[in-house]
């Protein structure tokens, strides 16, 4: 068993979309981040910053799913918000406000015991705020991050620092292929890992993450759902899946990153059947355990030889 | 070792796109099926009909196969000929001209020896001509099916009415959307699956096939590749795989039907490596095995219990 911390934010999200208009929803990296790896680590410790107005609820949620929010600061002023709004088939989304409130001057402190922490997840924040992270962490095992094209067009070479100091970069389809400017994916992954990582992964929503790594290439599918209602937060389970499992496992080769990618999509899953954090909220090692066995069947096939 | 029998087109296509423009390539999807198919089985044989200025070299190209011609006519007049652009990314193409030739007039008509085939597929032809195939076939284990968005817009009916004969319809995800006129892709398939087929095969580009059918569903990953040159014929090179490994294995069950989705998916990312049938030319037992291989370490992951 690893410790887990994440820097990410802690938002409310406002959204517009095919089942009607929701506000006020908990929502942002650090949220999705520490929900989902709080299901398979009992060690998962969250840096952010809230504003004044963030519902005393929210933090008892966190607090019910055994996550450390001794780094999760309050300031005065208002919690990040953001609205956006989805196509009718949720494969695109367009931001309709983004009101940064306390989150415009946040700088991550890292107390003491943070600075031990095991196993790093930079969630998709300024990558200057990133390296301050690694600044103040000690000699953690295993660095991933997050980005977006917001950073990739306004902050490549602060995003460039970055990235020659994570070990894995997940990240999405597109951002991969704006980042590398390659819109064919192997070759796009081939430009991120000369950028520093040793691995990266590939978000591809309902087509699944894809692996890039020195020993070859995995593709995690995507469970086939009937019922997808908010996709706000998928890539954000994800990590947290894939955190989470390799905090639990205390392996990190590539059988148990394998496994981490499986995890992932186990949570995102989750995540995109009900809006903000709902799908995260009443799960247990039964329910995790049953969708993990249906990616297995979904994905199992046997050796044949000619 | 099962037989198997193919309809479909044997055409000429003229192809634009970001690898420049290409005449006279052979193609339809009879041309690709059968040759994929050829390298799992020695028991292909195609229903076809071309014009009177098909090569001589293409004859020769198939008899090489050991694909069984004696059900390819030739007739007086032009071989079916289609021209197309690509978009630069290659996953879009829009049909600049089709000229029928001789396939406007075609009636598959089956000799004896094909009437006795244990496995048929019927290729993407009008599905008035497929089902005069099915009315000449004695009894075959398995028939799988191909069809198209034409069809769907214009023929409607008659595509039901085969459907309810078919065990099997491998159909593209857009397709499979506009058939069932369902967005979500298990609720298309479920509502296919109710048009007759005991399993439908959803076959999605670069991000690889599902398989939905009574023991739930199965994703065969695409395997990511760093050059594709021409998407030409891909989803027959996939039908003549799935085909031509039942056909081999001579199994119908889950398990053969899993490993069949896999032999599709390799040989249609040999197919698109290449223009035409070029990626399709020179394989042998041990350039298939290896790709196999590929495609079981993209998907292979550990069984775990939390």
């Amino acid at each position: 068993m690893h410790s887990l911390l994440a820097v990410g934010s802690v938002a409310y999200d406002d959204l517009d979309g095919p089942y009607g208009k929701h506000v006020d929803l908990l929502g942002g990296s650090g949220s999705f981040f520490a929900t989902a790896a709080s299901y398979l680590s009992q060690n998962v410790s969250l840096i952010a910053v809230v504003g004044d107005d963030f519902a005393p609820e929210h933090l008892e949620f966190f607090d019910s799913r055994g996550i450390d929010c001794s780094g999760l600061e309050k300031q005065a002023g208002k919690t990040f918000h953001w609205s956006g709004i989805y196509s009718d088939d949720l494969t695109s989304r367009e931001s309709l406000k983004t009101e940064l409130g306390v989150f415009a001057d946040f700088e991550p402190k890292l107390l003491d015991d943070h600075k031990k922490s095991e196993l790093l997840f930079l969630g998709n924040i300024h990558p200057s705020l990133q390296q301050s992270v690694l600044d103040q962490i000690d000699s953690p095992m295993l660095v991933a991050a997050d980005t977006m094209n917001f950073w990739i067009d306004g902050a490549l070479d602060a995003l460039r620092t970055t990235l020659s100091r994570v070990d894995t970069l997940l990240i999405n389809d597109e951002e991969a292929r704006q980042l590398a400017g390659k819109h064919n994916l192997v070759a796009a992954a081939e430009e991120i890992l000369k950028m520093g990582p040793s691995s990266v992964v590939i978000k591809r929503g309902d087509s699944g993450a894809l692996l890039f790594y020195d020993g070859g290439i995995f593709a995690a599918p995507a469970l086939p759902l009937e019922e997808v209602r908010d996709p706000t937060g998928a890539g954000d389970s994800f990590a947290g899946g894939f955190m989470g499992y390799l905090a639990r496992c205390g392996e990190l080769d590539a059988l148990a990153i394998r496994s981490a990618m499986i995890f992932g999509s186990v949570m995102a899953s989750f995540a995109v059947q009900q809006f903000s954090l709902d799908g995260l909220r009443n799960l247990d090692n039964g329910t995790i355990q049953k969708r993990f066995d249906a990616f297995y069947d979904l994905a199992n096939f046997a050796p044949v030889r000619l």
